[in-house]
């Protein structure tokens, strides 16, 4: 069988990567893991982040992948590097594309990055923008209910209390004056129509998810590895909890049906 | 060293219980283990729960413990019939103690019941309930963004988005005409001003932790096991993640000062 894209997440969020990895490579078969027995990951400690890191790399490597994204912006933020010099195949994370790509569009030089308080205590937006461009001013603001309104249908565009969360952590964010936003957690796009209602149509939104895609996208490409064009692009879902509590809500972030697609995963502490 | 009173919980929630405790009992050494790596249970499957249950409660029982607080609702409803079949000492969670409040206060004989998902898909309450007393309507409603407004801050009175998710979530309550309401979560106390403020004054709050420590207590006053009264009743916490994320909000829970109390567990696959 054709090696896969490996992708994974604590959750949900990753599938809006797979998403966008679906419509740049129809062809590529695609295998997809979220731990959603131990998600949202964004309010745990750096320490245990690279253990759930590393326990989640090794399931996806024992299936048979050519190259990994890792579609969470905590992980990407915490533990890419360890990840990086321990994975025999490339990796890449959220943060590196979506900096690059943030770097590219702003005009007045100010990036906001939003994201889980891990993510935002890592720092690592703000020191990967500061290597690409040390004169962009980075203004960052952790947003920790987004990914929780995100999980249980809080995202709607009239959404009272999803409106009033949004303006109290964006508000900040708009006194910035940043024209470019970094979406750093792979949940929230799904919150984008709200987000940029409150932000108005002339900020930049950066989907980190989409960037890392295209990454990876472009490195198969670059590496000859594309699969043939005329496999489906199979997708297969693992989930560390039962897959039934999964598949309503990413079927809403896939667009697409994958009932019978998703398996349970058991993860093991053996380490890459 | 006296034997101390075990409590666990998925995170912070069984802190209200330990507080009670500790009010009732001042003389008793309490150890609490607080799954912060892996909160929250509430979304969880019952397979996932009930590993998860028996990782806590191994833990728990290898600290030299006369008896076991299960201070989390979901774990109380889903894995205590399993857990009281394996346990060696007297373990007792937030259930029955609390149905059996409830349908002492009701007069008009509708008790509402408040809980996570996991929770209120076990129906544990209801069949508690109507063990106790057949002619008892029951009405469930599960309220799953309660524990992440608490656990982000989200709990003030006045504030505007926890105002609307307590409406959304409690008007079918209020509608059905009960005039007992069970918090059948032990984050929920935190949020009682708020529900009491829209629920109005008629209606009984049963806080499930509160009426599980009075149970612990009646018990081990009745098995002699009570500690000697010169004893200080120290209390030593642990946490799955790191401790210095569990301090600030846990003392807000406790209502009183923790700092070098805190301390790493390691849980271990082994079963009880």
């Amino acid at each position: 069988m054709e090696k896969a894209i490996g992708v994974f997440d604590s959750g949900l969020g990753g599938l809006t990567a797979v998403k966008e990895l679906a419509a740049l490579m129809p062809n590529e078969n695609i295998i997809y893991l979220g731990d959603t027995a131990r998600v949202p990951y964004g309010s745990r400690s750096p320490e245990t982040l690279i253990r759930f890191a590393k326990e989640d790399l090794s399931f996806v490597l024992r299936q048979n992948v050519k190259a990994v994204l890792v579609a969470c912006g905590t992980i990407s933020s915490v533990a890419l590097p360890i990840l990086k010099k321990e994975c025999p195949v490339f990796v890449e994370g959220v943060v590196g594309p979506a900096a690059r790509s943030a770097a590219a569009k702003t005009k007045n030089g100010k990036v906001a990055v939003i994201a889980t308080n891990a993510t935002i205590n890592s720092g690592a937006y703000r020191k990967e923008l500061s290597s690409i461009d040390n004169n962009i001013e980075v203004f960052e603001k952790a947003c920790p209910m987004f990914v929780p309104i995100v999980e249980n249908g809080y995202f709607g565009r009239d959404n009272a209390a999803a409106k009033i969360i949004v303006s109290d952590y964006l508000s900040e964010v708009k006194r910035s004056g940043a024209d470019t936003v970094i979406l750093g957690c792979t949940h929230y796009p799904i919150l984008r129509p709200l987000i940029a209602d409150f932000l108005g149509p002339d900020v930049n939104l950066v989907d980190s998810g989409k960037e890392a895609a295209k990454v990876i996208c472009e490195k198969i490409k670059a590496d000859g590895l594309c699969s043939d064009s005329e496999n489906l692009g199979g997708h297969t879902y693992y989930v560390t909890d039962e897959p039934s509590g999964f598949v309503n809500l990413a079927e809403l972030f896939l667009d697409r049906k994958i009932g019978n697609e998703v398996k349970k995963a058991v993860l093991t502490e053996e380490n890459i």
